[in-house]
């Protein structure tokens, strides 16, 4: 029934699952939602909203106001900078959308956000990602991806050098590593990518959990071919509302709107998204609760030892440092306050997901991420109650 | 930077706005919304729902059970033959999205739902409408449809015989004329195009308007190459919320699934939106007021008159038929319960739109409809307290 070839053979993978089974005392570490929730005050908003404007079309303008405010201080964000869409992912599949799919390929990360790629892929655009490397604790080296990104032979699934770059795919932070890229070196793409005409989208969708000073929106003005994404659903933790946003140049953001119409996300998920927005104390009350955990992690992977300082005025004292791995556990490079954190074993046979059920959390395996196996999997921190319960299964898997 | 030709090179014509501007006094009969909302319970709903329930993504299956107990009578509708999606626009997207675009055509019916080309082209499938006719009132004929439809001559807007026709689209009831193509006659087109692996979507976002024995989703079970598309937001009056769902064979929905994740539609709106479907009743209420309101139309455009009956048993007794047309303004072919309906003036030169807008009646301009022109225009009805003065500008615009 002339249905798309790769939608009639390729099959889909993601982490993204329709119905939970959460058995009884188990922890879920799983969906990249946020586990203290929203701020407290977005239960007062969807209290005090009046039902009867579920009736006429979504028209507030409320989540735009409420995004200009938030980004006030780090860059001018007009109305027509902004397209907000129901949650980052259809943010995303509208992004995919304006670009001409054929002999088209975008270059990504791997691993990253599996849900992204599986996308362009079905609608005919080929994935070319830039593969991290356990050997570099799966760090992102902004130098080696400049100098790789424009060359078609490098990449793994690529081969044909004909074909030409339309864009760049990046999530920043990393999802699964809940590592950070500095905004400088995401500047430096975006301006590589500017001389060769090659967009960069930019997915901040864990981006509350880094500061607002390294968000790629305030460069949007600089370089048209930026087209940022953020969403409600991680940091501000309103998941089952369906909110996100996309920040660009106006001309970007006009052609995403030719692709759509005007009702994207409900009349109620823009007034409770706009009250969240207006209260990032809660985001870091969180990121400090994440940091907490995240140390204690480190701390059973890599116990602190003592070290004598030999030279310079502290000559003789003694200083705290990350010893050696002390088992077969590995944290990859993340950044604290981030929620998200990618695990890996030595044991290449194991398989992680299984070994952190047995102990009563539910994680994800990283077989749902290109480039990872089963001997990773991505954990989201829980709340600080449930901690326990993750820390001494790490530490019992550690000993495997 | 690659962005697709049609994307750039486009107009978006669309009467979905971002903002409507009702003036004090004015009455709206432009958005598709009801004008009496939704079922009163569905306001219980929403003041009930837990606001705990915002935090994780959406996986409530209430939405799926109602749809299933909504068809009961007609159908046995399981659980992988529904995807919900957010409005029935983004179930008209995905759709567009599974096919292959290349050389690919999607045939219509002009005037239809404008949006739903307008996405068709942008991805790059060419449009070829079946134009109606206001020589035949702008009724369909689906005798006439079925002898062209796979014949690329004969559309006024593809010459390229060598096309191959993808899919068919076909919105029923009709928007902007509201008239309801019969069930038969659906089945005839489906069947016929089946034999040529066509697949057809028929959207029912007005369905609710019509006899749910006309609906053709109790057809889908025979037909693999047909897709139903319905909505929330029209006769169950919940456009804010951004509610609608596909029904097909679980093939063509598992299609559809690889290519968006699990979370469409908030977790808001699958609750409030199965509450809804339990009231069928409400929308009886609504059909009665329209087919009250257009006899009324009927009455001023076309007066009865009184006929004596020549033959028969009642030869000799009067009876009532409707006399020719009273003025200059004239309504398209339509079903009197639904709340759509479309105005054409014999004078090519008025601006419908404005005419209404002078006194104080927003309407949908016809422009905004391939194969219209602004001396036409889409009226939505109002509220019966409201019809007044609607039925007065009619009477005015008539006798321009």
């Amino acid at each position: 029934m002339k249905i798309r070839k790769q939608v009639l053979e390729h099959d889909k993978i993601s982490y993204a699952v329709d119905h939970i089974e959460l058995p009884e005392g188990c922890i879920d570490c799983c969906e990249g939602c946020n586990p203290y929730g929203f701020p407290p005050e977005c239960a007062d908003t969807l209290k005090e909203f009046d039902p009867e404007r579920m009736a006429p079309y979504p028209h507030s303008h409320a989540l735009h106001d409420a995004i200009t405010e938030f980004w006030r201080e780090q860059i001018d964000v007009e109305y027509d900078n902004i397209l907000i869409t129901d949650g980052s992912i259809n943010a995303l599949y509208i992004i995919n959308n304006i670009f001409d799919t054929h002999n088209a390929v975008v270059v990504g990360i791997s691993p990253q956000f599996t849900d992204y790629y599986m996308h362009a892929e079905m609608i005919g655009i080929d994935y070319a990602p830039y593969q991290l490397s356990a050997d570099n604790n799966y760090k992102f080296d902004a130098y080696e991806f400049i100098s790789m990104h424009f060359v078609a032979e490098k990449f793994a699934e690529v081969s044909v050098p004909a074909k030409t770059y339309n864009f760049i795919y990046i999530d920043n932070p990393n999802n699964p590593t809940g590592q950070t890229i500095d905004i400088e070196e995401i500047e430096k793409i975006v301006r590589k990518a500017q001389k060769k005409d090659v967009t960069v989208i930019i997915d901040e969708a864990y981006g509350d959990f880094m500061p607002k000073e390294n968000s790629a929106v305030q460069l949007f003005s600089k370089y048209p071919n930026l087209v940022v994404v953020r969403t409600l659903s991680k940091g501000y933790g309103l998941a089952g509302l369906r909110v996100g946003y996309i920040i660009a140049h106006k001309d970007m953001i006009g052609y995403m709107k030719k692709m759509v119409n005007p009702y994207l996300v409900s009349e109620i998920g823009r007034e409770v998204a706009a009250e969240a927005l207006r209260h990032e104390e809660f985001i870091e009350d969180c990121k400090a609760d994440f940091k907490e955990m995240k140390a204690e992690i480190r701390e059973v992977l890599n116990p602190c030892i003592e070290k004598l300082i030999k030279n310079g005025p502290n000559a003789g004292k003694i200083k705290k440092v990350r010893g050696p791995a002390s088992g077969r556990l590995h944290m990859a490079e993340t950044m604290d306050e981030n929620s998200l954190l990618l695990l890996y074993h030595d044991d290449k046979n194991i398989n992680l997901r299984d070994e952190f059920y047995k102990r009563g959390v539910l994680v994800i395996d990283g077989y749902d991420f290109k480039g990872l196996t089963s001997s990773s999997a991505r954990v989201r921190l829980p709340k600080k109650e449930d901690f326990p319960k993750l820390l001494d299964a790490i530490r019992e898997i550690n000993s495997l």
